[in-house]
């Protein structure tokens, strides 16, 4: 048993997740959900993903030891501002939050120094959202960032390694920015020129209503990520604003070099660029779709 | 039966299931490949895809009243510039080129007026390649671009029409120069991009090997098609070249208008830029992945 009482303030998937996978590894005394809705409780409690849940959130968080925020990234702060007061002395606050700079320099002040923000990144997640959606094994064998600072009391950051390690994921220890900077490259940028393909199809649909007859499964897998949830999407774009400027100037620069190459038939250019990016590609293979290199 | 001997150039995964829907639906009298190599011409009739195939080109066109071209585009012009003098006067060449304005243009003053050309571009294929991968249904439902111009006779249209049709696809009449925009925004753009997102990743890689611990299901959902091969989407590129080239020149603009609306924090537009995005890929559902919008 690591902890004593852990809340999980926003009990969807990750949340849920997350409760179901230390109950199931009794890795904690007590897990309460703090919730908005009524339904949303009943929901935890029935599927069993917490001990107990509520929809006051002091009640939820009072003398924790550990806190798991996973609401919406927007709402981070001043929930943390709210729960800051009641937690245990010496507790830990962490989060599941998919951009990290603007978090840990937010909600850091907010516990110092009686307890500890630490800013994490579990790079799991599903198609499906929601409680409902919760499984125990959704961290296994995941990808989990932790982003101590340096002012980080080293056994706060050891404590987290180790529920990290319990919950079957390999622990990632980053900067901040550092996480950003790479996100926005791995996840914020890909969604971005998904998004920007889709409003370029939309365009040419408008003049000609033919283009809908002409997408292909390679347009479908490279512009799927664009469905996604706009609120979010917009959340991460915004507080990871410089970081995407970076890799959006990069993309623009990219895509110019290409044009060149075009505009100066550059073909022997243009095959080593293409094969590249499909040497790089490959290496990073892994689901039976990717080696399938979709037309 | 629609044809007395069609001959096949180039027997792989789409000449190759080409002349297996041909037999299977009795729509021809004979079928004879053109293949480069021997071992091809052995794979072909053990598959039984065609009746009979060669390495002698000449032979295999002679005296057909229907050619199919399923060449690299690059040998495309030169290869019917080859079986012109053989082929039946009043015999239909048609193709499976992904990119048709050049091709048009190079072949069809090749054998006019003797016989006819009529560019095509079935929208079907798999991610495995070559005869081996072969299949008698690969054009079932699937779309099947002709672009005749205005000096196709009428007659061999409708011939082709019919043929496709009797191979369970969905004829589609338009423009080669049409045909080569549309699919620089639905293939060939979406190409490009996923290939430029891909150097992005392998430079930050470079800088930071923890990249590579951070690409998640979007990441490879929108890269994919980057591992494909890379000889054929620089002649795709370069065949297609002024198409592209406005389509990178309008996805440029697009990626400059998200850069400007997070420089300016315009959170309601870019949430209105997202939300356009969503609503429109959602509409172009189609499979069980597509579905679940992955993360």
């Amino acid at each position: 048993m690591l902890f004593d009482k852990v809340c999980i303030v926003g009990v969807g998937l990750i949340g849920g997740s997350f409760g179901m996978a230390l109950r199931e590894r009794g890795l904690a005394r007590h897990v309460v959900g703090a919730v908005r809705r009524e339904e949303t409780a009943r929901l935890a409690l029935e599927k069993g993903v917490v001990d107990s849940a509520t929809t006051d959130l002091l009640e939820a968080a009072r003398h924790s030891d550990l806190v798991f925020m996973a609401p919406p990234v927007g709402q981070m702060a001043s929930l943390c501002a709210q729960i800051a007061p009641v937690v245990r002395a010496g507790a830990i606050i962490t989060d599941a939050g998919s951009t990290k700079a603007q978090i840990v320099e937010d909600c850091t002040p907010i516990f110092a120094p009686e307890s500890c923000f630490v800013g994490g990144h579990p790079m799991a997640g599903s198609e499906k959202t929601g409680v409902e959606a919760a499984r125990s094994n959704l961290f296994e064998g995941a990808n989990w960032v932790l982003t101590p600072t340096s002012d980080t009391p080293p056994p706060m950051v050891d404590q987290l390694l180790k529920l990290v390690e319990a919950l079957g994921a390999q622990p990632l220890l980053m900067d901040a920015t550092e996480h950003d900077q790479l996100l926005a490259v791995t996840s914020h940028l890909p969604h971005i020129t998904a998004a920007a393909l889709v409003h370029l199809f939309a365009k040419s649909k408008n003049e000609n209503e033919l283009a809908q007859h002409l997408i292909a499964s390679g347009w479908r897998d490279s512009t799927r990520i664009a469905a996604g949830s706009s609120e979010m999407w917009r959340d991460i774009s915004l507080a990871n604003a410089s970081s995407l400027t970076r890799s959006l100037n990069e993309m623009i620069e990219e895509l110019q070099r290409v044009r060149e190459m075009l505009a100066g038939e550059e073909s022997d250019e243009l095959l080593r660029w293409f094969e590249h990016a499909s040497h790089e590609r490959r290496k990073h293979d892994c689901s039976p779709r990717d080696k399938s290199h979709g037309v």
